[in-house]
């Protein structure tokens, strides 16, 4: 880990130039970006009144049987998780957790599913303290990630369109996976200098074989949504016309069933990996902490959001 | 589980009223299936001679290098099984073993693999003690799964029609798996109440993904014989027209190979899971007997059997 | 085991008669061989003079950022693995393993990726010398397998033609793996009377699921490209008229990512189950002594090179 110690200060002049280039660009699209959710959260106006004062960056409607929790993040772009979203989402979680919910279902406002970490947070703070941030970040990395290992109750996903990154390895943390057909899916971990997230170094190879597994997690490859239902990914892909219709169809179905069974049947299938899954995430927060407590791992990040700009 | 301990009395009585109606279809529907079993059976009439006397249930033929074992149920209806088909195979599973065979073949009978429990024959014993019957019917189901965990010899499976429940979720404890165009799978637990069975909360997520696996355990998703095949769940899908001849030169050939070898190979893949397998039978037969033992778990099945009296 | 002991004598006179035999064809192939694998290096003549003086089964091109190890054996046939083959294999991995090169690129010169054990070399000491040459036999296998196991460095296999037995088996210890849509992939143990190696009976089942990889380990069944990456052993089938230059492209974009970043996600991947891919290895390894060392074995490797004459 010595190579990633050099260059530090270098590497954070650049670093804080960096950021405000891209707050400068980030603060204009997040304008735009914030009209667009308010017409979109527009149409989730009465429902939402229930959740509109608890949480910021979500939308969470208990409905009948089940809690629906949708990202519609304001804290961030693209539905991207940093600190904020990621601790209401936990929130969210042990709510329904609590009450009657039979299950949750788990989706997103507008035509992203998750574009993963929020890296304009996260460079931000980085470039302030990178030891003692990378080890936060880390641990708000663990935490959250924990939640969806030991959540008791079925999680199903319907996901809406792209899942990048840790919205793409916490699928199979969860246990039915729908996705619309414009959905697409991407690891990129190499080109943010990042090491996997979520488990998916275990989860990935069990799933689809280390082949594929690997070409996602070291070269970034991108899946279709059919492509990630024929790996194992995804339960299944529906039509975009009628997706969420679709969805909730099955989903009424399956609150019919025996809450006591959907719990013991979820507790039957995790039981099995839960121990393994948390030493995973144990180890590839690990990893993070080592990897973004270098400068050259603050340096990728950089490399990876300026090339963003430039494509902008 | 408390809240399933809940209006043991009401159900009792009205689970005696549905059994009696179950037992008028049944019986008719049992007197009818036992004349097509007659007529079916009649074909085997020659070969059959050795096994007539020792097994109602099966069809049991000793050929040059391996033992072919055929579903064929008098006891029930769909070659589904009961404490009686499970213990005969387990007889004729132990002779197999013990003889030269190389491998035993494993088929059925008819148009059907095996439906599953016979819930006729459960749903009977239930209502007269369900603490005392929940128990012994787990213990069945354990000892009859770890008869195939524990088995030395390939199984090589001929799927010649649906397999439901049990008699989806035991393929994979078997070694090969071909299956009729015409077959379809489905686990379609939660329907009846239950928790999964034979090893299927650890082999399905392990085979096909834990997204895909949810959606058999969780949303009894159907699969054809070509969507099992793409999932792992089934080596190979063969033509229907030819689908025995088909298996029978694919399984000549395998009996040409040293019978060591064979047994070594499969000892080889078996024991890196068997420990694994075994604890995952324990933890359902122990959730199972938590449903069973309660009342939600016996209205579960009786809705389930009461429904297929109106479909009739 | 007893059973394999048995006609000890009689099968080795016959065995050193087939060995003649196998010799006398396997002189004029080899001769031929020869004279076309002088040809086909004469393609790699500028690049491979830094490896000529050390290797003779190799090429070895150290790359910007990558080594590539191409499989060109002179004291085999098919790029076959004989001890001297596996250890300049290993010697190329351990100069890779400590230079700076970012990852290794495998692959092989002509049209045949790698055919497996080499049958002529091991025939001849067996008859040696059955027990002896058995274990030592099953130690170099040992000894090669786990230089693969515990590689740090991601390893990127082009599979350029056919790869059979230990040739297929060695894929999932590896990271990616790119064919060419010509290869096809077999492991047909059961032929040459052989228990699988190279961990197969571990992740074949993993990777494929059970039925599938019992087709492999024990039927033989053979898979196509297209197949082989429908069940997860290959990561991407690409086109055979463009497959060196897409390969390089790949390799090109991979060897830009962090060295560290590469390491650190492939231990990742790799340490969370390198004790069962060890302990597998070991099992595997012992059963090989044990078939190897019986004179069933021995007539089963004869019998299959005998076949193997005929149809010449």
């Amino acid at each position: 880990m010595e190579a990633l110690a050099a260059n530090g200060t270098d590497s954070l002049q650049r670093a804080v130039a960096g950021v405000t280039a891209v707050s400068g660009v980030a603060g204009k699209r997040r304008f735009e970006e914030q009209r667009s959710v308010f017409d979109k959260r527009l149409r989730f106006s009465v429902r939402q009144t229930e959740s509109a004062y608890r949480y910021r960056d979500l939308v969470v409607k208990k409905q009948d049987g089940f809690t629906h929790i949708l990202l519609s993040t304001k804290s961030s772009e693209n539905n991207s998780l940093n600190p904020d979203v990621m601790k209401e989402m936990q929130s969210a979680m042990a709510t329904a957790a609590a009450d009657d919910s039979k299950l949750v279902l788990l989706s997103a406002v507008g035509s992203i599913f998750c574009f993963g970490l929020d890296f304009i947070y996260f460079i931000r703070r980085l470039t302030d303290d990178r030891k003692k941030e990378s080890i936060k970040m880390a641990e708000t990395i663990r935490t959250f990630v924990n939640t969806f290992i030991q959540f008791k109750k079925p999680i199903i996903v319907a996901v809406n369109g792209p899942a990048v990154g840790l919205g793409a390895s916490i699928l199979p943390l969860c246990d039915v996976v729908w996705a619309n057909e414009k959905a697409w899916f991407q690891t990129p971990y190499t080109t943010y200098g990042q090491t996997p997230d979520a488990c998916a170094s275990l989860t990935f190879p069990r799933i689809m074989g280390v082949a594929s597994a690997n070409e996602m997690l070291l070269s970034g490859r991108k899946l279709t949504a059919q492509e990630a239902c024929a790996k194992g990914l995804v339960s299944q892909v529906l039509w975009p016309g009628t997706f969420t219709q679709e969805v909730m169809v099955r989903i009424r179905e399956l609150v019919t069933c025996n809450s006591v069974v959907l719990r013991e049947s979820k507790a039957l299938v995790r039981n099995a990996n839960r121990a393994a899954l948390e030493q995973a995430n144990e180890r590839e927060c690990e990893a993070l902490k080592r990897v973004w407590g270098s400068s050259q791992g603050v340096d990728s990040i950089l490399k990876y959001l300026q090339k963003k700009i430039d494509e902008f």
